[in-house]
């Protein structure tokens, strides 16, 4: 049974909020509450704050590090950049230099520039057209609300497989735009509403935003590893943030709300809907906000490193970057640290290809994502001094990466209830964001957003 | 913290098998399991047994009652109607008597007769042919493992909707296979991947099963209320039966399970993935069975109960089935209970129109279901003496109904994580069916076929 105290005054309040999930949209909106004065509290799960951001030492050097989990930022990503500014973090860009790789079915590579490898001119027209269209879909996609879009209903009864076929008419192009998908969703095609494609376009700068590097939301990274941001954050409201201290249950009353045992006046929850779905609520939840818990899944992706001595692909004239349409690693990227030493090669593992990768022994999947970096930059790749690898999906207190995805009818069916307040309830989470959803300026913005509706109704 | 005894001999274990959930699927296999002489354990949420199934009494005499969950049963159901014969349960025939009503786009009714009502002769060739095609499709997938059946991929990567779009011509057919799949599912087009379509029709007989009265899966009722069922069996292992017992957590140790404190040789998990989802396993489920839960959530019913003095429409004729392209009741039922008094209109809200309908007040949702009958049935249908409804997606030990769906990229990205054992967990519910998922008949067999599995085991 759930023990709290008599709340029959405010006095008798452990705080005035409490926030569920020390990631970035959680620390955010504590931070803002306690900047104004309210006494805010904040209940991690893990043993660690940063959620999706987790960084990882690497090489000799002290503060050597790369990214387990989310890492990049990029322009017109006002809350994210704000925020390093405002922590002393500085930036520094990808490393692009050099020449891209493709490997094509047959398993012969070729080398490009730039994001859009060059195919047979047929699919790189194929491809080009297929992304103009999608860029005039995304137009009539307003992101607060993606269901009031002209012809929404349309939009979101098919999936994204469903608009690559009809758009796309070669298969070189529709395994690229397949690809993107994996990239951009950590999902087939096969499991994302075409609306929420446009959604999540538009609340980017635009589909190409999602997958450029160089003026995309891939071009820089945060000097010391992304998970400063949120450690930085924690450390000015140290004292209001407890680790080790899953949330399990959330009790609504007429005088507050209890947390987990804490009592405060209203919550903050900042954890992904698939998250908030285990959390027990008392009353349940409404039904619509309940059942969308119920289907938006979090993409499957194992985020794989390997690191040698140095990044050998450069003096080859590489720039790491490499996309391979037989995978299993489709993506690849130089994610070496900014002294490039040591040298790493990061490699994505996403959908299926994640599903059919994580069953296997570690050793079996190392192997095979050392097969591919070997195909694309050479043998090299195949003897890394180390190797690491996260699989979120492994991981409880994500149940995936990178974000929330709503399949075909969800977004009509249930978006309204993606952020609004059930009673003293709050939503957070880049989840919840209407800009950059699925990136780290999204949780900011969450963050920021759910903060206000708190004020607006403290200081009412 | 979990508190649980030392299983270093399995003399301290309280039970050989816990089972969580006491609906159908659950108490079969704790039935079979104890008639085979194994300690079993019930722990069910509810302070009731039956989960999707709830009789509510009606009218003056005793023991007449109209069912608030799950009703009907069919032939070709064999699971069903052996248990409901097992326990000395009789059946009688839905009532069809009298001709059906169909209320077209414009409000208008017409009378007809049968599953399909009388379009205009182009609808009715259109719907069809469509059928056909959806039968040869359907035959086409095996039950067992619908991601193995050949062009999986490409079926499981659209939605019935972009099927139904793109195999029918008229607005009137399109109308009714939605309406059609609104009544099987609970769910928009949008929301189901298409093989799931013809897996569900698969696992019956066929997609015309699924929709018919005589001869199909609303041929039959039980008589005195399909929770009888579950009450009978139930008594048959009272004492192994714990209501008021959720299930927050399992634990899988090298000895046993801990299933909320209760220690066992091996636990079988009788709710469906939405419910499963919610429980804290220690270790955590692997990646593709714990995102599976993420990705199969339940359909949107509000099941509405209208009752008369007597069933006024079948003097005019009328069958009380009625269907509805404007809804929001798109499809009623004649549910008086068989001595015909009271008389019963059964109506169904469901997907869009239970979604729209459920957050306004009761007594608005009731008008406009009266509503909904009396332009089907005539005015007297506007004052009952009694409304009943039950709202299957408010209740947190369902989270909806009728069953959990899979939507695009569901089978052939999670199928087989649906029954696979984990370790000493098995999973059992309607949802993990071959034959009738999501009917009484897929709960009953999915629970013997999980009884077996842990025999199997325990029995080596």
């Amino acid at each position: 049974m759930l023990q709290y105290r008599s709340m029959a005054d405010s006095s008798s309040l452990d705080c005035d909020v409490a926030v569920v999930g020390a990631g970035l949209a959680g620390l955010t909106a504590a931070a803002e509450l306690a900047a104004r004065g309210f006494d805010v509290r904040v209940l991690e799960a893990r043993d660690r704050v940063g959620g999706r951001l987790l960084n990882h030492p690497v090489g000799e050097e002290p503060e050597q590090v790369v990214e387990l989990g989310g890492q990049w930022l990029g322009p017109g990503q006002r809350e994210a950049l704000a925020l390093a500014a405002d922590l002393g973090l500085a930036t520094y860009p990808t490393h692009t230099e050099g020449e891209n790789v493709l490997e094509d079915h047959r398993g012969r590579t070729s080398r490009y520039r730039g994001t859009i490898p060059r195919l047979n001119p047929v699919a790189v027209a194929d491809v080009g057209q297929a992304q103009v269209r999608l860029s005039r879909l995304v137009r009539r996609v307003p992101p607060h609300a993606p269901w009031s879009a002209p012809g929404a209903e349309r939009l979101d009864s098919q999936t994204f497989a469903t608009w690559i076929h009809r758009t796309a008419r070669t298969r070189l192009a529709r395994e690229t735009l397949a690809l993107a998908c994996r990239a951009v969703f950590a999902a087939e095609p096969a499991e994302v509403s075409l609306l929420h494609v446009l959604f999540y376009s538009a609340s980017a700068d635009g589909w190409d935003s999602l997958l450029d590097t160089d003026g995309g939301a891939q071009q820089d990274r945060i000097v010391g590893g992304s998970q400063l941001l949120a450690i930085r954050l924690a450390e000015r409201i140290e004292d209001r943030v407890e680790v080790e201290r899953p949330v399990r249950s959330i009790r609504s009353l007429d005088e507050g709300v209890v947390v987990d045992g804490l009592a405060a006046r209203r919550a903050i929850v900042a954890v992904p809907p698939a998250l908030a779905a285990r959390i027990e609520f008392d009353p349940p939840l409404p039904s619509d906000r309940d059942q969308l818990t119920q289907r938006m899944g979090m993409g499957s992706v194992v985020k794989c490193m390997a690191i040698y001595d140095e990044p050998f692909w450069r003096a080859d004239g590489l720039s790491g970057q490499g996309l391979s349409l037989p995978g299993p690693v489709q993506v690849s990227f130089d994610n070496s640290p900014p002294s490039a030493s040591p040298g790493v090669l990061l490699g994505f593992l996403e959908a299926d290809h994640a599903r059919r990768l994580r069953s296997l022994p570690a050793a079996e999947r190392r192997d095979r994502v050392l097969e591919s970096f070997s195909r694309l930059f050479g043998s090299r790749a195949a003897t890394p001094v180390d190797y690491v690898e996260r699989d979120w999906s492994a991981d409880p207190w994500s149940r995936g990466c990178y974000a929330g995805i709503l399949g075909p009818g969800g977004w009509t069916g249930y978006g309204p209830a993606l952020r609004r307040p059930s009673g003293r309830l709050h939503w957070a989470g880049t989840e919840t964001a209407t800009r950059w959803m699925g990136y780290f300026d999204g949780a900011i913005g969450s963050g920021r957003r759910a903060a206000r509706e708190v004020v607006d109704r403290l200081e009412r």
